[in-house]
């Protein structure tokens, strides 16, 4: 890993105009890596800008003190984007044109002439940190709150099975430099809307217990989504639900994107392979926390999921 | 400190016959403080036992290694007790009689010969952690699913305003020694029982938010507590729902204890100070998280709570 994050910093220290792309739905950890890479490279004096399909407000804080600017662009790098199928939007303009890929999952399916890709990493950001330790990159608190964020909700703030003592010292390390863990930590992890607990609660209604109560499925259709008044964005969270039920070991949640499309996120102690599963519909991810697209009705695309989920359980 | 960590552990290695006193309702810290310090204790070849009130089921894996002993006691240590009064069933045997209190309650009250009390650190289990080195004593995997469980749960798993970076490094030290911090973690914060659901959802319909949203507060009431059926030491997850809400800022949680009897948790954002407001009810805490007991109807409690937070919001 050594050699590769030496070959990465050596590539960055070397060129100039730089789009870094996010995957789409972007989360913290996309996102702190993206605006965290660029306030580094414009710190050493080179122009950069972060090429994503959507800022959250959660997010926005995370461009703190970049600089806009205008340029041709002449260097791709994508971070925390395990398959070009997941820049969303940008895919068409970009495919194929990544020279330099960032991440931590082990799926990564990206062709790109460089990559540095560690799956032992629990965030994309620790590879980040690294990195920006090789350039000799000053942590700024903007710096700090990205890769904190990326660190942070990447591991549901150091409870997830990725968690290492590595990520608890990086986090330790960037605590020290001065990064604002109370504001981030409060709005990640401690901030619930009165609409989000609303959300919640109708979709507590719809679950269903399968396979022994080994499996639940919740889903957030579009019905509810009118009902509660969220946007898609809003149910990134409802995702960690389901598996968190005692007993539960595969927690499935189905978000209808539009009229019969839903975003599926598996989550899974790991045993049951949820990247494995999501992988039979398209899909992809980690052990423990995968993502597909499934079409159909709510019960067709809810039988398609169930078979998926009873092969996986047959064959463990 | 360090002269005070250095008394308490000459203290404890010329010493025997120990009984290790935890608070009542006890929660992972006085619980990993206690069974941690046993641990440690018998492994120097001393006799010593935990006095507690309750064990939850939860918790019962902090005893693993734990060898019962009979003796009669000579030292009596309490761990993570702020105060006499909240030693629960056990008060009238051991007040006035505690040897060396380890706590790190700003707030301590307790009178004893010898205090070792650092309210800098997030969890007791820091400052035992610290201790056990001076001990050398020996960190085994028993030992550190102790301290790991007080110092996860005492900072809601490091996200709490009290973590600190000696907090995560200190974590990431028990981590590499062996901890199984997988099994802990999703015990302490990734279960919910759908009792557990149930009850929230039950309580959440029972919040009231005053003072221009900024408190907002809730209620297990015993006619709640019966309808889920849960029993009390179910309940202590309740105290962080409501400061969750965004924009509120006073958390209050009521538990009926006893018919007008409720057990009040305040959480703030520490700027209200939670430990003053719950001083002037008789009970303590720190800036961000304490409690008190108050008697009398809903209503009527409800209303001595709120006199005393619109106090703290004019005092602001």
């Amino acid at each position: 890993m050594n050699e590769k994050l030496r070959q990465a910093a050596d590539f960055l220290l070397s060129r100039d105009c730089f789009e870094i792309l996010t995957h789409d739905y972007p989360d913290g950890d996309t996102l702190g890596s993206g605006f965290g890479l660029c306030l580094a490279l414009q710190q050493l004096g080179k122009r950069a800008r972060v090429i994503t399909t959507d800022v959250p407000k959660d997010f926005t804080f995370l461009q703190e003190g970049i600089v806009p600017q205008e340029f041709e662009a002449e260097t791709i790098v994508s971070v925390d984007v395990a398959d070009e199928k997941l820049l969303g939007c940008n895919r068409e303009k970009y495919e194929g044109k990544i020279d330099l890929c960032i991440d931590h999952h082990l799926t990564n399916k990206i062709t790109a002439p460089l990559k540095c890709v560690d799956g032992s990493a629990a965030a994309n950001c620790e590879i980040l940190f690294a990195l920006f330790g090789i350039m000799n990159v000053k942590i700024t608190r903007e710096i700090a709150n990205n890769l904190y964020t990326g660190v942070s909700t990447d591991t549901g703030c150091f409870r997830y099975t990725n968690t290492t003592s590595k990520t608890l010292r990086i986090a330790a390390e960037i605590m020290d430099i001065g990064c604002d863990t109370e504001y981030i930590n409060k709005v990640m992890f401690e901030t619930k809307s009165r609409k989000k607990i609303a959300l919640e609660r109708a979709v507590y209604d719809t679950i269903e217990f399968c396979f022994n109560d080994r499996c639940a499925i919740i889903a957030a259709t579009l019905e509810i989504q009118r009902e509660v008044g969220v946007r898609d964005n809003e149910l990134e969270g409802l995702a960690s639900l389901p598996r968190q039920i005692e007993g539960v070991e595969i927690g499935v949640t189905m978000r209808e994107k539009e009229p019969n499309v839903f975003k599926v996120s598996v989550r899974t102690n790991g045993v049951v392979n949820a990247a494995d599963m999501c992988a039979r519909l398209g899909g992809g991810g980690h052990a423990a926390a995968a993502g597909c697209s499934v079409k159909g009705s709510f019960e067709e695309a809810k039988n398609k999921l169930k078979a998926v989920i009873k092969e996986a359980l047959c064959t463990e």
